[in-house]
């Protein structure tokens, strides 16, 4: 891997190369196969014996060296066509930038901006625009065949054995299929129970599904704040969170130059990028929220729909008769945009505007097909607060509009909480689907407990496992620095493998088709001491291989049949081999290995001695079992 | 925090003093005033409002400042006058060490060999001996009571919030008290269903309870191999393990010096110790399994019996026929202790001698109170094998063998997975309680997926959270190493830490009372931006400090009203705040603020008017919501 640096300082510096012993390949759909799905390629070793795993990659063209990455100009934008082509839409001079926009900055303070301005495109009256549109006139979009592709990862090769994880799994009521076709993903579209983070401005977008019967996905959230960072620092915060496996980014920032931030970040993402509009709207007032106004959110609103943030974040459900539930909490509101639109509501006595508007976000959103990320300001911040009557009168009232936005034909997904324990992440979800219809629930953890600051990456991935397994469809990550800081780069990475282990946990519960695969793929490399193999297959080769160095660091160690716990003489997988050759016997007619209830001591006398015959050198060698594995 | 060091660099560094702004308290159990148990008060900052907040204490005299820590001459035997008073035991010339238990080192090569030799204590016929027989009997111990006084912790004070937290939680069919008396602890040692692991010859114990009506309790494995780290390194292994929370700790160490490493663990141990004997009686015959025999196991039990380890993890039900169950698997045995008895089995075509001998293990354990861990040598060492036949195969056969060991009067509690993913942890569960009489359950992890080498820590952190909610008494960790190489001493802590939430997170979940009073204290001091209390009533307050500093250094900050996650305009916690007053008003008979329907316009003028008054300051101070806090 490389760090891609500019001799202009200005320009962001970002991570690129392959993944440890791995390649992108490109998957062609039937239905368009001039669509070039991308998978990763995971290379086993010489002599593994099996085929190479491929896997679901979100890195984009970071990770392939065919593909010369100019952050300064931004990645192809290749989706532009798939728009123009289906028509409905034009293209038009886009709202201008205003110095409020950056925070009013002078011109020396201000970020330096993108190279090029693209004019945005708008949906025309009368058209279908958004994917559900589409998907509920029978349409299969690009985008849904793209998607269907992307899913189906290993599934087409082991259609019998997806049946089986299907059967073996519990997913709660949730109808994953064997094998995913594109009209699968339009029914699921259709439905409201999926949905296509897909901005018509976001041309460089590899898309995308977030839905309960597809994968389950994870987000990133990146973001400077008036206190620390820079645009640099954030867009290779980006390309490093899709690197190890974000799905979606949101991109959180607050204070100045948080236009240009947004439109490098953007103009550089193959991934959705999400955002929470009012905290632009904040600044726009010096953040003071009393002077928010309809006028600036829907200015706002506009700026970033032309910019291609394919989700907002708005807490439409944060009402003022819900306010004072909060009051006797441990913890009120803990929601950033919770709060604002709370502390509105207050002041000014009414009724919230994102509430009293709502139809007119939709129709502005529609027009660009921006997805609603519907917020819960009201969602608990301690184990005290969890499904509380704030946070579900709330959530009542996301079930709401979402019936309402899916009216006017946008896609809608759900946030949810926050903190909750154990034992009532399910009442959570379950009514989550019953409010909103199943349209996808999209959760920050759960928190379990809270009396773990500096480990809430793992407070939280216990509880996001679990909500993964019973129906959410999109996981946010919470890094370790979570209550205590912004995450820099490092958190940025354990955030996001320790959400892939969640959604991966979820999948595998559920019993998602081929989700076992690499597990077993795993398994057989670390059976088999195929050590590198072992590293490369998992979430993070990088940090296996160097915690298998620290004390075992020598090359010949990679292919060693013995690690350091039990140290050469004395390892239980090396002894397992030896039953192999047990059972074997067993299946071969004259032995008398069949005898193996205890009683018959002269069979056992006879098996003693076949063993000793066999058994000279004490362990099969490695091709043996290898053989053995492939057998069964 | 100190390393005592040592002039002599053979005599173990370990690791003293408090932990950050906490303090040794005792509580004095009304049966038996003249114990003295420990307890650790968390000292919140001064005007925090609220009584500081007693935990669970498993560090022993290593945090008390009062206290001499002489490694080389071990903690006090306190527990010895004890075992005495009961009598029906004699002290005895023990047996004599010999050139083998050690690895038949040259004196040059062997380690320092502990100060004192204590001669061992062993039951007499016909006396009754172990915690369990005591219970029978209808005889309540000072163990009894010790850990009755230690569970207790803050509950007789907060009686009606117990009853609350039970009522709330969901244990599937537990039987949590909400006070726990001596008479509750001894009927369930009674019953079965939890153990007290108390070597007589561990006179340097601070007792404990495992069962799945007390609280969540966590092992740490340590350990030298043939590969890697001394005595030294072993005995502080120790000490750091339970100042961060370690209940009991096993001492799995394979190759030389296995004896004198044992003596120097339990000697400065406060806590139980666990062994696997057959590791060392592997090392006896040079590591070839099939030259064990039952005389030189009985040994090595009779030599770890006398010098006080409090459990033994005996992998008897690795019977002979049940290992071709194994053939099938991905990843065959992964126990080495099964492993080894799988060999020994296969190779002599015989019934395992720990099978055959069982009734002969009990009698010799008796006689010392030493605890059975039954261990699941046939546990599944990936996805693809959780709960296939023989696992539970040797689970129905650890239930026979738990109702042997309970007639002959010892204590017992079953080993578990391993690796399981989400959707069978409570079939595992519910089997083993069904199988073992609810004699408790101690599960490695589980682990919920196999591809995260590196952060397996974590794949199992979400496994033990949830197999501790459903019923299992004992977590054994996984450190970050796992799969790659033995724990260093920040592994230790990770995974210690890990285990500690999940833990936890098991007893938020079943309702166990006062589990929740740290998350409202911490939640509380994190509303409040009571930093340092924050820090300080978590897991890890050095973490949590570490990171906080990292964005906002300076002490000033430790009392700042923001963070750098917001900066300082723009919090919700802040903005929480004036909710409060509004709430205020809404109970104020002259307020108009009851007419929240959002149709009163008159109404909302007006309290949009006494909101602006009132709310001159933005922000309440921190008086105010802590006067908040203290009356809800």
């Amino acid at each position: 891997m490389n760090i891609r640096s500019n001799p202009q300082q200005t320009v962001p510096a970002v991570t690129t190369g392959p993944l440890p012993s791995s390649r992108k390949i490109f998957a062609s759909p039937e239905a368009a196969p001039d669509l070039r799905v991308p998978l990763r390629e995971i290379i086993l070793s010489e002599g593994a014996g099996e085929p190479n795993l491929p896997v679901y990659d979100t890195s984009g063209p970071y990770t392939d060296p065919s593909v010369t990455i100019d952050v300064n100009a931004g990645l192809a934008r290749n989706r532009k066509q798939w728009v123009l082509e289906r028509g409905g839409v034009e293209e038009y001079e886009g709202r201008q930038i205003k110095p409020e926009d950056n925070g009013n900055l002078s011109t020396d303070k201000a970020a330096r901006a993108f190279s090029a301005y693209h004019k945005p495109l708008r949906g025309l009256d009368g058209h279908k625009i958004t994917q559900l549109e589409f998907a509920r006139a029978g349409i299969v979009t690009k985008e849904m065949i793209y998607v269907a592709a992307r899913e189906n990862l290993g599934r087409k090769q082991q259609l019998e054995r997806a049946e089986a994880a299907l059967a073996d799994g519990e997913s709660f009521g949730a109808s994953v299929p064997a094998f995913i076709t594109p009209e699968f993903v339009r029914d699921e579209i259709a439905r409201g129970r999926a949905i296509i983070p897909s901005n018509i401005n976001h041309s460089e977008l590899e898309p995308m599904i977030i839905g309960r019967n597809f994968l389950t996905k994870i987000n990133a959230n990146i973001g400077n704040s008036a206190v620390t960072s820079s645009v640099e620092e954030e867009v290779e915060k980006m390309v490093w969170a899709i690197r190890w496996g974000a799905d979606t980014v949101m991109d959180l920032s607050t204070g100045r130059n948080i236009h240009t931030t947004r439109e490098w970040i953007l103009r550089n993402s193959p991934v959705p990028i999400g955002t929470v509009p009012i905290y632009q709207a904040l600044e726009k007032c010096n953040g003071d929220p009393v002077k928010l106004t309809w006028e600036l959110y829907k200015d706002t609103l506009i700026e970033q729909c032309e910019q291609g943030v394919d989700y907002f974040t708005i807490h439409a459900g944060v009402r003022l008769q819900y306010i004072h539930l909060t009051a006797s909490r441990v913890t009120g509101i803990v929601s950033r945009g919770g709060s604002i639109m709370a502390k509105w509501c207050l002041a000014h006595h009414k009724e919230s505007f994102l509430y009293t508007h709502f139809d007119e976000i939709c129709d502005l959103m529609r027009k660009y097909d921006v997805s609603f990320s519907l917020g819960d300001g009201l969602r608990p911040g301690s184990i005290a607060d969890a499904n509380d009557r704030a946070q579900f009168a709330e959530l009542e009232t996301l079930g709401e509009l979402t019936k309402i936005a899916w009216d006017k034909g946008c896609q809608v997904m759900i946030e949810g909480p926050g903190h909750v324990p154990m034992h009532k992440i399910k009442i959570n979800m379950d009514k989550q689907l019953k409010e909103c219809g199943e349209a996808p629930f999209y959760t920050l953890g759960p928190l379990t407990t809270d009396i773990a600051p500096g480990y809430d990456h793992i407070t939280s991935g216990i509880g996001a496992a679990m909500i993964g397994w019973f129906g959410c469809a999109m996981l946010c990550y919470v890094t370790p620095k979570e209550h205590l800081g912004l995450p820099d780069r490092n958190d940025v990475k354990t955030g996001v493998i320790t959400y892939k282990i969640a959604a991966h946990a979820a999948d595998l519960a559920k019993g998602h088709p081929a989700a076992q695969l690499r597990d077993d793929a795993l398994s057989r490399a670390r059976f088999e001491f195929r050590w590198t193999d072992q590293f490369n297959l998992g979430l993070d080769p990088d940090t296996a291989k160097s915690f298998h160095d620290e004390t075992l660091p020598k090359e010949a160690h990679k292919v060693a049949h013995f690690c350091s716990m039990c140290g050469p003489k004395f390892c239980s997988m090396k002894i397992t081999q030896d039953v192999r050759d047990y059972a074997a016997t067993l299946n071969d007619p004259n032995s008398v290995g069949m005898s193996i209830s205890g009683t018959a001591e002269d069979g056992m006398a006879k098996m003693s001695a076949k063993f000793k015959e066999m058994g000279e050198s004490l362990y099969l060698d490695a091709e043996k079992v290898k053989e053995s594995n492939r057998v069964l």
